[in-house]
């Protein structure tokens, strides 16, 4: 704690390494972590918070370093964070990639933070929103999150956003279908990259067509289309998001957004809260000794769950 | 809790109507879920789990009704749980996978039962889990849960199985760069499908480079080419499943397998009833209320965390 004064004024100031440092310590859960983020919290809120998302594959990355280019361009600080085991960002992906991203890398406006999405000890889209508010904090005016859109977790991240751009290719198929069930849920518009591919006007059919089956609102999203690797779309894609950020503000839109994400991000505190109390080491010693228990059919995963829970509540 | 004797006695011989409805409490979540879960466990433990993943497209539910196929074929009982979004199970697929599915669906031996991946209230894999206890406890010999590979919760799923299948196709490449970060580590060994497209020989040693990474176990996984839609490579594939359990049983890994399943299960249980006792109607209020202090930045979501978590402890 000591200490701590020292790193917030350069937090906050930008300092690179106090910010990666800062972003470490969220991302191990180390003790100091909750001290952190409760300091910097009456700094945040500034930011602007971009969700990309979509399959692997999709370009999702190439169209992330586009847009960073772009807002710095505008002279924005850009924080990109990469939860995305198959993005260059987070060294999953080809050279190509990697040699792509190497301009906005070493440029001093842009930080750049991967976050491993497995392997974890599961948070992993608190701590992805924690690491954002560290950068809002630090003064990012703009902040990207890149995930794969796949999974709820990744899902979770993306839909947290201001803005969230789903990302499809000519070859997304199936993950179209899979929209449905889900990408669909939190896109504000599409991106059809690689638009240059057989196929691209029928996926944009496909997209506007289960589109066009959405419940309207107030907000309809479309369809864009681009190709990133040459740049192509990229200033159509700041205009939408430009676009929808001025809907939201006008509208109280995103005043409502970000009260239901304080809301689930005060749940989420709650539930990490309450398991590291239950799973004190001596309930963990209890439910060693109970497994084998379950496995002899004496009990059941349902007895050692109440058991434990009474043991929880008469402390 | 007047009727339940008598479906439970339904339930375990079998009844389609009493399993169905038996899985459909459990997927909502109704109030006698625990209970009926709780009679049912003893008579669970005795069917064999195979967990079948791998990203949209990849031909896991032509596997899926294969196999079952051939597991019929050897008189055994099959259930089936598709938590996929792009499963045909599920609904979410065209008319053709549909078609294929018609077979298997109309045999009484095997019984299907699709679960929603988003929508629902969470805890997914734990009903997933559940429903697959139902239908252990009814008499099914070999359960197969099917999911799309890419969230987290889904590999959840399928890495609770005995035996965990993953698969690929040729235009799977992105995949396999994702597997490292995850499909990877719950592989017991991988189908290549549509073995019969270009590029098939390439993407199995893609895999096989892959797998020369992974830090040598007493079971190393391995490909297998596969053709699901004219049935080739399928009896290879459930001999590699018998290979695989046999191997499990001898060594003594099923029993450490099913006693990790068993912790897990009584986690998520503990994590589940704290959840359900946490947000009484009374704390729901108190949140609700707090939620506009941080918005104003009187207060942060850790303040509130913390006067909710002492409110409950408090009680």
């Amino acid at each position: 704690m000591g200490r701590s004064p020292v790193a917030m004024e350069k937090i906050l100031s930008g300092d690179r390494v106090a910010v990666a440092r800062a972003i470490s310590v969220v991302e191990n859960g180390e003790g100091g972590a909750r001290v952190l983020l409760r300091s910097l919290f009456s700094r945040t809120g500034r930011a602007y918070r971009i969700g990309i998302t979509g399959p692997p594959g999709a370009g999702k990355s190439t169209i992330t370093s586009r847009l960073a280019g772009h807002y710095r361009e505008r002279g924005l600080g850009v924080g990109i964070i990469a939860v995305d085991p198959t993005s260059p960002f987070s060294g999953g992906a080809l050279l190509g990639d990697r040699v792509r991203m190497a301009e906005i890398e070493t440029d001093p406006g842009v930080f750049i933070r991967s976050m491993a999405s497995r392997g974890s000890l599961g948070g992993l889209s608190r701590k992805a929103v924690e690491a954002a508010d560290v950068l809002d904090a630090a003064g990012k005016e703009i902040i990207i999150m890149e995930t794969v859109g796949v999974g709820q977790s990744e899902l979770d991240i993306a839909g947290a956003a201001d803005t969230t751009v789903v990302v499809l290719v000519p070859e997304s198929g199936d993950s179209i279908q899979a929209m449905k069930a889900g990408l669909m849920e939190i896109a504000d518009f599409f991106v059809l990259n690689k638009a240059d591919r057989a196929g691209a006007e029928q996926a944009v059919m496909s997209i506007q067509m289960i589109l066009h089956f959405r419940d309207p609102a107030d907000w309809n999203p479309t369809v864009l289309k681009a190709t990133a690797s040459t740049g192509a779309g990229i200033t159509e894609i700041a205009a939408l998001i430009d676009g929808h950020r001025a809907h939201l503000e006008a509208s109280g839109a995103l005043e409502v957004k970000r009260r239901k994400r304080i809301a689930q991000r005060i749940g989420d505190l709650v539930s990490e809260t309450l398991r590291v109390d239950f799973w004190s080491p001596e309930r963990k010693a209890m439910l060693a000794a109970r497994v084998e228990a379950v496995m002899q059919m004496v009990s059941s995963p349902y007895d050692v769950a109440d058991e434990l829970i009474d043991h929880f509540k008469s402390r």
